[in-house]
């Protein structure tokens, strides 16, 4: 069944919401997928259109997907642009003052929500994945949690977000102008000294419109090779950055982490 | 590939948008489905929402999804109830004053798409389907028309709208107060005098808020026995009358017509 719900979060002190879709009775769930999804896009954006739900069938493991940011706090200005502030999160425990008390996204999700899947789901065993801005979450929680997620994979992740306008923007408000602030949330900078145990594994697709300049994915593919980090990358002909292209390889990606959780 | 168009509809007058899919190139399409959506709906739901698309996989079958009604003409009171009007059009040809001109939403799918399916995309084999208000299409359509439309199915129909506060209200304003004139409109009255060659694939949630009182698919499970058509009806527990629902059983639907298109 799938649910909507919210709680009170910790870390972000609001309420923050997610969907979820649990395959079988919360008593035998025992393993959960984390997604995070992209700019602009809340916890509904995913359960309904990826068809994630049919590549869970039969098994013990729930998909939990929070929404982008916290919101309604009336923060001058994090209203204003599609890609900051409210639906922008970048997944970042901020540092600014506008944005740290509430925008510790980074504990919301590896602190509050796998207390919640451990607790009240049963959940002991946890992959992430995400899309573009979610993948970027997926990519930057999971390397430098190896221990807390069991596999890690994204689609049309923004790799390298100290070097492309959305992360650049996103990194300076959220975490100042020092840029040495910002290495620990771009991927491709983590993989100088963390390393996950899986091969990470990302779909691309080349007619996406934000690639390769927002996107810089084939930044994250040297970088693998030149510190070791097993990784897996589709280049898919013909798909852009939407929800169908998700929706075409979310059973890969599914697989993927079953089989991690297994 | 998924592709949004606009054409030029002669039966409604107006630009009427649609959704399809296409699983292959366009000169290998043979056959096609017409999915009609419900009450608020736009071309938009069922394309994004439903996974159909990766039941399509390696077919030579398209879906095409249209439009709930024709919109923005000014027609007063139109826009003003989610259940009559711009997205509500019943897929009935109009003879209010109001509606007539342009609210000639049957002819736009038996004529006007069938037209568009043979002459520009190649599909001579073609069936139909929907959901609640497009369900109620689907079924009327398709009985009144079994030379056309090779298959039928519904999810949540709305199966007798002479008898539902949806279908009253709207047969009404459409079509004026004759009750006479309404049953060309009305599944069940239809089975008086028609019937489908194949039997009719129908699929029903019974946690659907809006069943049995605007659906009420028990009756047309008695007409049908009562008139010798041949159907198949799945109650499903624990469903709602959401895109979940549709999702979950969009596979047995797309087989069903797969089948009867081959």
């Amino acid at each position: 069944m799938t649910y909507f719900c919210e709680h009170d979060a910790p870390s972000t002190k609001t309420k923050m919401k997610f969907s979820c879709f649990l395959p079988c009775d919360v008593a035998e769930i025992d393993s959960a997928i984390i997604w995070l999804s992209g700019l602009t896009c809340t916890e509904e954006n995913f359960i309904t259109k990826a068809g994630a739900q049919n590549h869970l069938k039969k098994t013990k493991t729930m998909i939990i997907c929070p929404d982008t940011s916290p919101r309604g706090l009336d923060i001058p200005g994090a209203d204003e642009d599609y890609d900051f502030g409210t639906g922008a999160s970048f997944y970042v425990n901020a540092t600014t003052d506008a944005y740290k008390t509430n925008y510790q996204m980074d504990d919301y999700v590896v602190k509050d929500l796998i207390n919640l899947l451990k607790d009240d789901f049963g959940a002991d065993k946890i992959s992430i994945t995400g899309h573009s801005m979610g993948g970027h979450g997926a990519l930057t929680l999971g390397l430098r949690n190896p221990d807390i997620f069991r596999s890690v994979s994204a689609f049309s992740p923004i790799v390298n977000p100290i070097n492309c306008p959305w992360g650049q923007k996103a990194l300076a408000g959220y975490l100042g102008a020092d840029k040495e602030n910002w290495k620990e949330y771009d991927a491709c900078e983590l993989l100088k000294e963390h390393k996950h145990q899986c091969a990470i594994l990302i779909d691309q697709g080349l007619d996406d419109n934000f690639y390769p300049e927002q996107l810089l994915t084939d930044n994250f593919v040297k970088a693998a090779k030149d510190h070791g980090q097993e990784i897996v990358v589709n280049k898919r002909a013909g798909y852009d950055h939407s929800y169908y292209f998700i929706a075409s390889f979310i059973k890969n990606h599914i697989d993927f982490h079953l089989k991690a959780l297994r």
